[in-house]
């Protein structure tokens, strides 16, 4: 298998994007959602074309005869991924999925109304909604991390939509079918209508599937992107997808196709029409490195807890027994970029359930997943 | 002189974006802002090195030690191009020029408070506007396309903010500096807020120059970006630009820049550096494009009226008076369409003013541009 991670970290820095480019030289950095992997050789061809042709205008519009080549070339990666029947005609692109995730609570919400999250979850989440005039309302995972139908029960009361982040960032739990049908159930008994997060959706790297929302929940509306799984942050777009009932992004005015990035658009084509082969690649290489991080943790760091991801390339530990921590009673992030120069994500960020916690970025080679395991092993295994 | 509209049909009818995938093929695309230009070499050689070297992250934070390098690029070409003294460390990234607009609004006014634009007028202007939950005031231009100091005094009484298009779309007026201090002196005695959208700046294609409107009004806030003078709409970015006097960018939430492209950012500083004699070319081959428009109405179509625009790649053509016009009462846009297939821009679309006008793009070829006037011309020019 060629591996996708395999690359060096002078190729590293000299990208410059943000996760190399945060901190100084001598530390690692393990923190932001970007992929240390090769490009995807469709993807460079596609834009490359591109921009040799000046094909660099705007995107089409839904009503152009080509307006659903981005949704199409979806549908079908999604056909062959999780068996999902897209509905082309009435997807909407938007600009990325936080703009995205922003406009459709634009149409199911008023000002001042709640928006419940599941904390631990993707900091963004809070500050989208906030900023949007929205007020959010925690409904914590459990320390499974898994969906809490009693929290939900008691949130919902004081909310009109719901954001679900599926899988989960950070702790990669996948929800099952059986989950979004009991949420989807309370939520039409609350009145609540599901918006749902579905960007690590191709991330699947367990044995579980990933289950549309839209199909347990014919209501919801979900949010899906190439970006996450391809590594396009810097290339931003996003599609809307409706449920079988959700008749809403009909309303959603045309301008917000405005902001949809026509390159961007052509480069996430690329991937989702070729990039089945990568992708299984990166998978494969995150869940070897899962197994690294699982076998160096039990032998060098095993008052650390971890549920081993079932998507995401994220791995989220639990490091509040481990000596420093216990010790200092400071912030393992802090500790690790202070005294083990490692930039991990800071549990707290990611809301109630985050203390304690750190969230390690694996998409990246073995070697520096092992450097990153040793600069946290190291720091938080002894009295600081 | 090598002119960047150096290109054939064929060629443009490859490219995937809006003009030339929105009408049949025996239709001749004029309407939407894209050039029909090859593109800058210097863009495409950075887009590429970028995607091969897998730079597609996310774009770096304004803390971050590299996070000015778009607003450092921009100073540089504003200097050279229009003298002018950018506080680099006070701006801030934005989406695109839309998304920056509406960011700023929301700094600057509240839910509901009138903001004052000035029709005919970039139609997205009143749909963002009213999108983002203020209401929209006309203060319309004159006849001859300048701003109206009594029509913006009524206007302000009741608005908060004041979203000037310099140069303006469609009518290519540049704006004095005379004009811009008047408007400054209005805006001061009414308590309302000078928001200037100026991303044709680099298009000043007669002998005024463009004065930024920071330099006069020292509490306006403006908006640039490379994507309209370097066609790179499908690559977006912005930048925010304070006035000495304005202090509100200090409030932008960081999320803002979430929505910012990394790789367009690298697209945009590659054009601002290493863009000028491309520019320069367009620019010259856009003024050749209007002697060839001015000459044709002249002989074939002389009850046209038409104000050479001081900046901009668009004609704005009052046609009321043609005899189609004049005897079907009918759009021209509408019957330049169906009639002449040439696809302009109806005027309406851009409010008060806009009756009985079309706004044809420039941005092409001379061939193209020809094609355009015969169709234009032939159409109006006899009784429909
Ligand atoms: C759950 C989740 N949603 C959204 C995003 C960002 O998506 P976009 O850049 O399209 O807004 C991320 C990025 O890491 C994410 O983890
Ligand atoms: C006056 C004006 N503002 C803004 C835009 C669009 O800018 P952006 O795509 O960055 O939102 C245009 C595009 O033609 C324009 O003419």
């Amino acid at each position: 298998m060629a591996s996708p991670f395999d690359v060096t970290v002078p190729d590293l820095r000299r990208r410059t994007s943000l996760k190399w480019h945060t901190y100084p030289e001598d530390v690692l950095p393990a923190f932001v959602a970007e992929m240390d992997a090769r490009p995807l050789d469709a993807v460079v061809t596609a834009v490359t074309g591109a921009m040799l042709a000046g094909d660099t205008g705007y995107e089409v519009g839904p009503t152009s005869p080509r307006g659903t080549a981005y949704a199409e070339a979806f549908a079908d990666f999604a056909a062959r991924q999780h068996g999902w029947d897209v509905p082309v005609d009435r997807t909407r692109m938007v600009p990325d999925v936080m703009l995205g995730l922003v406009e459709v609570l634009g149409l199911l919400t008023g000002p001042g109304d709640g928006v419940v999250v599941n904390p631990p979850v993707y900091p963004p989440f809070r500050s989208f909604v906030e900023h949007a005039g929205r007020h959010v309302v925690d409904a914590p995972l459990t320390a499974a991390g898994r969906l809490d139908l009693d929290a939900l029960d008691r949130a919902f009361v004081d909310a009109r939509a719901y954001l679900l982040c599926h899988p989960q960032n950070p702790t990669g739990t996948l929800h099952t079918a059986d989950e979004l049908r009991a949420v989807g159930e309370l939520a039409t008994r609350h009145g609540v209508r599901v918006v749902a997060d579905e960007i690590h959706a191709p991330l699947v790297v367990g044995d579980e599937p990933f289950v549309p929302t839209t199909t347990v929940i014919p209501d919801a509306i979900a949010l899906h992107s190439a970006s996450k799984a391809f590594n396009l942050a810097g290339l931003k777009a996003a599609l809307a997808v409706p449920g079988p009932a959700a008749d809403e992004l009909r309303r959603m005015p045309e301008i917000v196709g405005h902001g949809v990035s026509h390159v961007a658009s052509i480069a996430h084509q690329a991937a989702y029409r070729h990039g089945d082969a990568w992708l299984a690649d990166v998978r494969a290489a995150v869940r070897a490195n899962g197994d690294l991080v699982a076998a160096t943790l039990a032998e060098r760091l095993p008052s650390a807890r971890w549920i081993r991801p079932a998507a995401t390339y994220f791995a989220w530990l639990d490091v509040r027994d481990t000596p420093a921590v216990v010790t200092s009673g400071t912030d393992p992030a802090r500790l690790l970029l202070e005294t083990g120069r490692l930039a991990v994500n800071p549990g707290p960020t990611f809301g109630a359930g985050g203390h304690g916690h750190v969230r390690l970025n694996l998409a990246t080679s073995p070697r520096i997943v092992a450097d990153a395991l040793d600069r946290l092993t190291t720091t938080l295994g002894s009295p600081a």
